[in-house]
């Protein structure tokens, strides 16, 4: 018997423990073309609240009382598949569960460049990716750039400061409290504003006295208002999450949008999906970084598939430094 | 002597009559490299509003009790610059009067392309530049586009529609009240949503069922906000002016901001003095349109220096349709 996370139903607003349940499933045979895994290591996500509702987004709704997605980190144990060998590590998406039977379409054998398994879930997956195709092609970050990146003690935000930093631009980081302001400035950040101590315009303003060049927004809301209120000229914003708003049924309040005008502001909405395709490119540069240790990991580890939901739920009350994982 | 209109303090809110004074100064003598233009057309625009608040912004603000400015057809009575003679007729910046000595830095005879004078006020001025770079330079639309256009009976609006249409595109343009309406579908509009007749959200929807790829905002918040609703897969939205904003010290709400990501949607700012360099290029292709009758300018005339503020004042009632002109 295999265990595997379930939706119950579809919440209205934030989940809670109800929203979950963890069930035990007959796993079929493996056939030609599929490979048996077990995982190590689950993602948990903020876009997976959106796979939660109804409505269709760029990803299907997850099933009611059936399996939950997401990105893993799992070791072959049986294979009748071409290429994959009993005891390959590979990521793939058959997450929230110990063990999947699956195809092995969108299933990779890690790469050895001597990184951590669970690391390409964080730096070199997919939270890796958003901030290195989203700094650098969305946002067309510049090396005398002066950038401001929201949620930046979180997977993605982490990674972009570490990214921007290399490159020697700028940086402004935001995050919840003194001890992941903390974190933000030990991994390069110029400044750090902490925006459950004040307003986060207040902040920005004060951290990023000439304005700023480029916002990278994992948030929306405020935050985003803010980078509007701050924004030097020709700007460029990179929009790939706004999790102020994904539990949250109220329409966001834009005092400053207008200067996208005045200061000439482009801003963009992206996919990590859309650049698949330059994986390769984003391996080779990114390893490299990470091998010279320019760019580190940060991760937070939830121990057991039991866990699971807490982990997840823990996104949105900010439980994590950098990316949360889930050792199974 | 001559007349022009002074601001007589900063309005909060709505300006009103009491906003503006229309006063006798002495003009001085003409020296070398000004001329003397007496104004046959002004010109008022919804950014002036932008001007009579203190803040700074892409342009200074109005002076109290000083001159105010603005775009003018003038006629030169004097002059004392090489290349301007008694009689040439000159678009320039001194508007709001009926009468002034200038400088000749940002005069231009006009073109000599059998084209009103006014019109280059309107189509063939600021309102038709900003339409024809904002749509195919700014949104960078194509032929097979479904374009939406808020504000579509105004200056920028109609020229966008009748652009669109002389390039076989889908558009859908929005305006309030049946008569604006009426006047979108006889400039070639194929949908026309009457947004004083329902919510735009839902007028939209049923205008464009297959979705927007552009859209061209001269309103902002709701419009925009019903934009982002209706965006199809990499929509690029022009943004050169949010009305609906200008009077209003409320944040503008958005629900539907957030599909900027799933629908990889690109939003820029942008300002006809962007494009000043390739002016040329703007009136040999929108001189043939015009003179070929596949654009026509659209037009409202107050008529006499006096009516100026109520001129001004009727673009944020709607009692335009097309550019909003004075005939000195």
């Amino acid at each position: 018997m295999a265990r595997q996370w379930q939706l119950t139903s579809r919440p209205d607003g934030m989940p809670t423990a109800e929203t979950f349940a963890l069930r035990e499933v007959d796993l079929p045979d493996v056939r030609d073309g599929e490979i048996r895994v077990r995982n190590l290591w689950l993602s948990v996500d903020p876009y997976m609240r959106g796979r939660m509702n109804e409505s269709k987004s760029y990803i299907a709704p997850f099933p009611i009382d059936g399996a939950m997605e997401g990105g893993a980190i799992g070791e072959v144990l049986e294979s009748k598949a071409d290429g994959f060998a009993k005891g390959d590590l590979v990521s793939h998406f058959a997450g929230w569960r110990d063990e999947a039977v699956i195809s092995t379409k969108g299933v990779h054998k890690l790469p050895d460049i001597g990184a951590t398994p669970q690391s390409f879930l964080s730096i070199l997956g997919m939270p890796g990716a958003t901030a290195y195709f989203g700094l650098f092609d969305v946002a067309a970050a510049k090396d005398d750039d002066i950038v401001f990146v929201s949620a930046a003690a979180g997977a993605v935000g982490s990674a972009v400061v570490q990214l921007a930093k290399a490159r020697g631009m700028t940086v402004i980081g935001s995050a919840g409290g003194a001890e992941k302001c903390d974190l933000i400035r030990s991994l390069g950040a110029d400044e750090a504003v902490d925006y459950k101590a004040g307003s986060i315009l207040g902040g920005l303003k004060q951290a990023a006295p000439k304005g700023i060049d480029v916002y990278f927004d994992n948030v929306g809301s405020d935050h985003l208002d803010a980078a509007f209120a701050c924004s030097r000229q020709w700007a460029r914003f990179a929009l790939c999450g706004m999790i102020a708003g994904y539990n949250s049924r109220e329409p966001a309040q834009f005092k400053y949008i207008i200067r996208m005008i005045a200061s000439r502001i482009t801003m963009r909405g992206f996919l990590y999906g859309d650049y698949v395709s330059r994986l390769d490119e984003f391996y080779r540069e990114m390893g490299q970084l990470v091998a010279a240790g320019k760019v580190t990991a940060q991760e937070t580890v939830f121990e057991g598939l039991e866990t699971t939901p807490d982990a997840f739920l823990g996104l949105f009350s900010g439980a994590n430094s950098g990316k949360m994982l889930v050792r199974v």
